[in-house]
């Protein structure tokens, strides 16, 4: 499995985050509340809000592809508070994403991947995307789409994961 | 990145989730209630509770393994009830994903797999992998994670993570 179809998979990932942030304005209009409402909300006091969860996993998958490749990912400051800022995060990241091209993950498997928070550590490529990147970018994404489902928003497990490339046996 | 690696990375997960509802254990113990009462424990009323969460997780790994292997699968009836029957559950299913050799995934990526709701149709392996088997496996973790950290578990990020293949710089 290619580091690049990971990058794909994410960024479709974070299309779909997008699209539940809509359907959470769609839901706040038609109670005639604010949709910012959501940016703050918590599943619990200790777990971080919405936005945390956004930009985290905005933040995950912007590093994995820019760790797999060699190259400088661009500076995002946690500073949304409303969910047109959350939305705006998550396509600047889906664009910054869309600007790949395959050949710039050749040997990402083995690369050796450093992480600030774990000074004088490497891990290789494939084990960087499997053990890390994956579960902590999946984790932040369902704990959003947890928040949203819990406040009310008419989410489903289809919403989460979106489409898929499926084909068909012969007639 | 091989099918192996991916069954390998499940198979921690799921130990990850037995740890977590192990500190749930230890939790109840400490307040003089029954850890038992976690078993139905829901984010929401119309969202499933914490025994389909882990049944699903670990119908998600024993299912990926299977079917990339092209081997039959173990019937788990969804009868837990306690936090005792979800950990062996757990680790009947973690037992069963050991017995794999890496030799067994060889040709996975490009295996037809098919699956019994989506009729007429495959997705190759590699697609089946990092479209819907892991989506949906961490989706249910993650939510398992979350409905222990609100009901007071005290359960974080490195216990979601768990232990990560690293090396170390030249001293």
């Amino acid at each position: 499995m290619s580091a690049y179809s990971n990058v794909l998979q994410v960024t479709k990932m974070l299309r779909n985050l997008d699209a539940w942030l809509g359907k959470a304005e769609e839901y706040a209009e038609a109670k005639g509340s604010s949709a910012d409402d959501f940016v703050g909300f918590r599943l619990t006091p200790d777990m971080r809000p919405l936005s945390f969860q956004v930009q985290s996993a905005c933040d995950g998958a912007k590093f994995m592809a820019s760790r797999l490749s060699g190259t400088d990912a661009p500076n995002h400051p946690d500073t949304e508070t409303t969910m047109a800022e959350l939305r705006q995060r998550i396509n600047a990241v889906v664009d910054f994403l869309g600007g790949f091209s395959e050949d710039q993950f050749e040997g990402a498997d083995a690369r050796e991947v450093r992480m600030s928070f774990l000074p004088g550590k490497w891990a290789r490529g494939d084990d960087y995307v499997r053990e890390m990147a994956l579960p902590n970018f999946y984790f932040h994404v369902t704990t959003a789409y947890d928040l949203l489902r819990m406040a009310g928003v008419s989410v489903g497990k289809r919403d989460f994961i979106g489409s898929i490339n499926l084909h068909d046996d012969p007639a």
